[in-house]
């Protein structure tokens, strides 16, 4: 099936996960010869490449030529209306972590372009941004793709959608959803006992490039937040915010105020008898930061929790995340997905295949 | 997005996952008002219930109309032309698992007809036929969607067609493909010893409904050969057959001549020192019966294993599967996907999301 039309791609955010992203369309445009992927903007926080007219970027040399570039971004509401004059559908893919990038879906949507993104920002972010999203969509027949906002490329939110979709009723999500919370406890409190101190394995995942910058914005919880927001919402969930509901930080009150990363560190063995009396308290199991959606009673919670030696949760390795649908269908045995939830590479691999989904709807 | 064209669906086989996805199929057209879903025909392999113009059938009544009916199935490649002529594109759904609908796919296809099916038959045959089915859909535009051949509606084919499709490289796909050797295996070996005598796990299985009227037909190992025969070819190995690759057989070859699974049952006990020898043999470790793909040296194998008994292949419980994709991108910790991998109403979960997806490619 030949197909005329070009499709035109914008990309937003060539970071870690844009330059893996960059990589694996420049494959897949030399691997399917159609539709005409063209990529027509590129851009940065603070510079663009483009052409007036669309015409297209070479894919080898994008980045090359956006280092070189001297030219501003164009401003997202103009960026609307740019690619909505491309001779033929627009997709942008957004591959930055930016709330202003995320508020301005409904414009593209509204316009016809179909949205691509790990962002979890417009799907954690305000109910509202959520229904103006998917109700921009709806009425356009443009798409939005957010697997990797979730659980980076493992099959999180096509799996949801297709439990909700085919009316299979979920009862309940539980998980793993942090490659740093992951980390950390399977190194801190591993099964079979041991583990070296709190403050020692937190140093210890900094320093393997485990965490922020700042370790406090892994352990506030804030991110396992996002995640649950996101999947709470799909299965019907209205949930406002992240912060909502019950979230446990494990930044003691004490070390909120500090100034630096390097001072929490600094001050944080001071408080590692907590943890080690939270380890303790387990009493055979073993403790991991989990989320959790119930959705009977409409409950969603991230904290700490414990498990059997035996549970998959338990059995995790490394920065795995892990999560498991309990539904009607599969009964008491949840449907499991595994694996690394973070990552340039994986992460670009969720957004990649999404943009494949979506070229397989809107080309013509 | 109101979508005017009704898209005609004719289903074939209604046993007991034919059953489920009529039922999932009258919900989804409740929820989703569009596009117009239409069934235009509905078969057993001894009648079928259909009107010459296509006109819809009830949703809720079609199985009453169809035990009513005195008429007979529309022989395949007369029903690819009614089809081809209905007012709008139409797609074949096949709940049998019978060879002769699954050569027809072909036809289907070529003729614009797209195919969603859990029938392994098409996918498992000759390469020849995987050649011209997936050759015809690539002709004509028609899509071919079958989730379910494979661990029923777990994300196995798409999460691995997502992995090639993006780029990355499948070094190993290994896991538990069989519902009924998952069950034999975590009652006859189970984690920290113990468990059945053989024999008595067979027929145990066989009394819950685990496995096939004739057990044989699970312990020969072929229809574990089949779903890595499916999985071989996705990574582009050309496997020719099931039967073209080394595969395991648990029936001691004295009993393969039995007449009926009763006497099959009635003699085993004479062979049960076998299986426990070779349970014995694992040495601390689990034995398994697992599928395996090694994707560099192209070996692909069925039979029995041996597993640590912290590894998630040995942590499995039911009838649950397991499946581990090893990639380039997922290092040393595989994607991992775990749960039911047969019964009626997942299975038919994976037709029905596949189905989803067709409309969404081809409704316009």
């Amino acid at each position: 099936m030949a197909i005329a039309n070009p499709l035109f791609i914008a990309v937003v955010g060539v970071g870690g996960v844009g330059h893996c992203f960059l990589s694996q369309l420049a494959q897949l445009a030399v691997r399917r010869p159609f539709p005409k992927l063209r990529l027509c903007y590129i851009a940065n926080s603070r510079f663009a490449f483009y052409h007036e007219d669309h015409a297209p970027i070479n894919l080898d040399l994008a980045l090359e030529y956006l280092e070189k570039s001297a030219t501003a971004p164009i401003p997202l509401d103009s960026l609307v209306d740019h690619l909505a004059k491309a001779p033929g559908k627009a997709i942008i893919v957004d591959n930055t972590s930016s709330q202003d990038v995320a508020n301005s879906y409904p414009s593209f949507l509204k316009a016809g372009i179909s949205v691509v993104t790990p962002n979890k920002k417009a799907f954690s972010g305000s109910y509202e941004l959520w229904q103006n999203i998917f109700g921009a969509s709806e009425a356009s027949g443009a798409k939005v793709y957010h697997e990797s906002s979730v659980g980076a490329g493992l099959p999180i939110i096509s799996t949801l959608k297709d439990l909700v979709e085919t009316g299979d009723e979920v009862t309940k999500i539980e998980g793993v959803f942090s490659g740093t919370m992951s980390f950390l406890f399977n190194s801190f409190a591993p099964v079979g006992g041991g583990g070296g101190k709190w403050s020692d394995e937190v140093k210890n995942a900094k320093t393997l490039g485990y965490t922020e910058p700042d370790p406090r914005d892994d352990l506030n919880g804030l991110d396992v937040a996002r995640k649950l927001t996101i999947l709470a919402r799909l299965v019907g969930l209205p949930v406002e915010s992240p912060t909502s509901f019950p979230v446990q930080s494990l930044i003691p009150t004490e070390l909120e105020s500090c100034s630096s990363g390097s001072e929490f560190l600094e001050k944080l063995p001071a408080f590692d008898q907590i943890m080690e009396e939270r380890k303790a308290a387990a009493d055979g199991k073993v403790v991991r930061f989990v989320g959790s959606i119930d959705v009977a009673s409409k409950k969603v919670e991230v904290g700490l929790r414990t498990f059997d030696a035996t549970h998959p949760i338990a059995a995790l390795k490394g920065s795995d995340n892990i999560i498991s649908f309990y539904t009607r269908r599969y009964g008491n045995n949840p449907l499991i997905v595994q694996g690394a939830g973070a990552g340039g590479e994986v992460t670009a691999m969720g957004v990649t295949a999404d943009l494949i989904k979506v070229i397989a709807q809107i080309a013509s």
